[in-house]
């Protein structure tokens, strides 16, 4: 009998062409999970995940389901799995889960965490971990910027020019921006997310933080509707898939919200949107 | 005139046969840091350090010095060489110096941290920067253990098969054990260290920590004088040369100690050896 896997994921980015499995040779974190999760299951094994993640995207906890038609212990899913991982990817957790599961459909909502090192010097043992800025940022008044992207708006000025969403609107649902020492953290959650679309907020509030432009620029980028009026798409290396939400009666796994490096490391969940 | 210059070097050792200059095409720190200051200097920089690391160790406060015949700001032997440099390498102080001085004969001390991630799961997003291990690890019995290195010993037991030092005995001055949420982190300093010392510490204390071994089995290890009786040579993954001493005359700048990700950074700077 088929049955359902949920698995939680975290993965380095920086060696890899994103999520999704391409041509021959393309180095992907679906084609290694897929492969990895194959050899336990001992037939293909076809995986979907929460949201896809660009080349060099991190992800602390990325949600994946799967079908089997074998019988393993979670920590066959986990330990096991990862012993036929790169170190860059690892299960951090796995449960069966109701046939009506699915990693995608089910998602009410993501959440990512965009983490900015702002020093005078690039942070050599963490340089693909983080996106470095010599600037100094005004916090502030990136947290106020950052204010206006709250709730349901066409995003046509932060979305990339090859995006496939049949829809530039999205609801975003929670925008905060945290000072940790000299990490400063975007932590945002949407129902979902335009192709690069983080990266472009980044790429604003950085404009913004660092003085180069006033806060109610925000507010004319998004009301341009014009990819061309926005600013620059951001370094994916500072950008973590931290969390997904589903209905509480699927039970999905929970994790600490990431990056583990950063100072704090967890905080409240948000409320479910009503 | 000639004048010397003292540099604080921050690096990540993942992509570096080491810290020594090798035959050509062999990727080292030392190598791109002379290239990177000699296109400052406008002439062929030689660069010594107070520690040269292995394959895969990295610092947060490695100290350097070099000899120029050109004036150049402070601001361009740091953010102007580290233009020419890879983003895993970075010059986060320098200073001019007294001739008298050198980065490895004027040393008092050499400090080390050795970080240690203690989880079911790799740390997928920082799998080169700490040694996972899966076993919980006990933090008293590692530092009950640790005092027995304290003081000047015979360390044949901890030393490399090649290492080419006149003499196996070396002073270690500290070495705590620290324990960070699931971060064990050793804190070593000593005169000088034998090659792999720290390693072969931290293959004995994981032993001890894990329950594998007595405490007691330190002491053992450390009196057999004989490195067939010691541990395994832990990862250099974990490994971070984070400080060394100088006489204050020579006022060699200081920075908070590493590694960055922490969830401390730093405290209260040891006492010079009387």
């Amino acid at each position: 009998m088929t049955k359902k896997v949920v698995l939680v994921v975290e993965y380095d980015g920086s060696d890899y062409k994103g999520w999704q499995a391409q041509k021959f040779g393309v180095p992907s974190v679906q084609e290694n999970l897929e492969k990895a999760l194959s050899v336990i299951a001992n037939h293909p094994v076809k995986v979907v995940c929460a949201g896809r993640t660009d080349a060099g995207v991190h992800a602390s906890a990325q949600v994946v389901h799967f079908e089997t038609d074998v019988e393993r212990s979670e920590r066959s899913w986990t330990i096991g799995v990862n012993t036929y991982l790169p170190d860059t990817i690892a299960v951090v957790a796995a449960r069966y889960v109701s046939d009506e599961f699915h990693a995608r459909f089910s998602a009410l909502s993501r959440r990512y965490r965009y983490v900015i090192y702002s020093s005078d010097f690039c942070p050599a043992t963490l340089s693909k971990g983080v996106t470095w800025t010599h600037k100094v940022l005004d916090v502030a008044a990136m947290q106020k910027a950052a204010k206006v992207f709250l709730g349901t708006h066409d995003f046509s000025s932060f979305r990339a020019i090859g995006c496939q969403a049949k829809t530039p609107f999205r609801t975003v649902l929670n925008f905060e921006v945290h000072q940790l020492g000299q990490y400063v953290v975007l932590d945002v959650r949407a129902n979902a997310f335009l192709h690069h679309m983080i990266r472009n907020f980044a790429g604003v509030l950085m404009s913004i933080g660092s003085g180069e432009k006033p806060i109610s620029w925000a507010k004319e980028t998004l009301n341009a509707k014009d990819r061309t009026k926005g600013g620059i798409t951001a370094s994916p290396s500072g950008l973590y898939f931290v969390d997904a939400q589903y209905p509480e009666i699927f039970n999905v796994p929970k994790r600490p919200l990431g990056p583990h490096f950063l100072p704090y490391v967890d905080e409240p969940s948000y409320e479910l949107p009503s």
